[in-house]
């Protein structure tokens, strides 16, 4: 199986808390395999590590590795580098491409350094309108898994849901 | 056309504020008609109507609606309302049920009262993992306009994107 990793750059632990997490989870539920942010943030790390603790994995998370030697690494082991930004060429023109590779997704929190746009294989776009990484991050996902990520089933979970039109209905190994 | 209309409910001005603009933004950007906000928020309303008039629209966005009645309306002109929750049955499922149909489409913040699972005709999942509300609604969107909506035309832009591997080429009519 193909690795994908995910980088979250620019993350300004105070505003983007929130929003880095909800793009952590997405990367995990989705399927990649864990997550790095450029920025230390110890708070962000344990929120998402306790999804895992409760939820299952693996996943990893990592944060305080500089962006430019995430990318240096991963190009240097042969995997492709994949930035998201609403300028990019459509997702649907580059998944081809990409397929069957080790991919390094990386999502910005705000304005990207130009020298992003050139250390990337690819810069690609979910819609070229303004919306949201979190959004960009999944749907991106959703189409390299073609939809079975959604299917992923856990290990070591202690809480699973099982699914109902009516209500909520959790089965737990505590 | 069908038409299909976001609710967000339990927007807390001070905290969500940030994600409940991304929850509006991927609304617009993947093709519904607007977004309605159970709670007020001038602040939001000023953000999400500056990209429409940016970006183009057309797109509305109105809070400050109680959701019980934004709901009842819904329904008594013949619309289906459907809860995005990592509880409900599989969206894969459920899109068979709903295309062709207009849409109320609810993303919660938080904990959601009991009463809406009752009150929406589908509860839907978009994996059964704990993740982002505005992944789900995007990737939930894209699949009930099968990948369509991010080459929608919006009219009366300012700005629009020329797509491009490398860098950022803008057209302005300003």
């Amino acid at each position: 199986m193909p690795r994908i990793v995910v980088l979250r750059m620019g993350h300004r632990p105070q505003r983007d808390k929130r929003v880095t997490t909800h793009v952590a989870l997405v990367a995990r539920a989705f399927g990649a395999d864990g997550i790095i942010l450029d920025v230390k943030d110890s708070g962000v790390e344990r929120s998402v590590q306790k999804v895992v603790e409760l939820w299952g994995g693996p996943f990893f998370i990592r944060s305080g590795e500089p962006w430019r030697r995430v990318i240096k690494d991963w190009h240097s082991s042969g995997g492709l580098v994949i930035h998201l930004t609403m300028y990019g060429l459509p997702v649907d023109d580059v998944i081809p491409s990409i397929e069957g590779r080790d991919l390094l997704l990386v999502v910005g929190a705000e304005k990207m350094p130009g020298e992003l746009f050139n250390l990337a294989d690819f810069n690609t776009a979910v819609g070229h309108q303004p919306h949201s990484e979190v959004a960009a991050l999944a749907v991106l996902l959703d189409k390299i898994f073609k939809g079975s990520e959604t299917k992923k089933e856990f290990k070591k979970w202690k809480l699973r849901i099982i699914p109902k039109n009516k209500g909520k209905k959790v089965e737990k190994k505590l």
